[in-house]
């Protein structure tokens, strides 16, 4: 199977609206990973060796797309 | 079946790194539609009223995901 890995750092109201992304990938195809970079800090050499410049980020493939959803003001009221 | 949409503006570059989310999306609980603004800007209402700031961008199930490649160095040789 094909490898995707899905790097945040926990910030809730992304947590939500990125977890979309997660959900809707296909598993039957693809490993998933999910890595909480802020709990689990010995693994940002590895993101950044993928070309990581910030999170959440996916790696599919070996290609790094880095994702924003910037939270609406609804979500922070 | 939940929506994705996908809308782009036919960057190469871009085209080829980001249709690896639309290949691992699972098709068979999602419709997934591909929308090239550049070649169908009657759609580009539609983008903006699912808060879409900039291409390429994913809306899944209502929430609007910016999604940033960058072109590497490599690619623009």
């Amino acid at each position: 199977m094909k490898k995707v890995t899905y790097y945040h750092a926990g910030c809730p109201v992304c947590v939500e609206a990125e977890s979309k992304v997660v959900d809707a990938l296909d598993k039957s195809r693809f490993d998933v990973q999910v890595v909480h970079l802020g709990t689990d800090n010995t693994r940002i050499e590895e993101a950044e060796a993928q070309g990581i410049k910030s999170v959440p980020a996916l790696v599919i493939d070996g290609i790094a797309l880095h994702i924003n959803y910037g939270a609406s003001i609804e979500a922070l009221k």
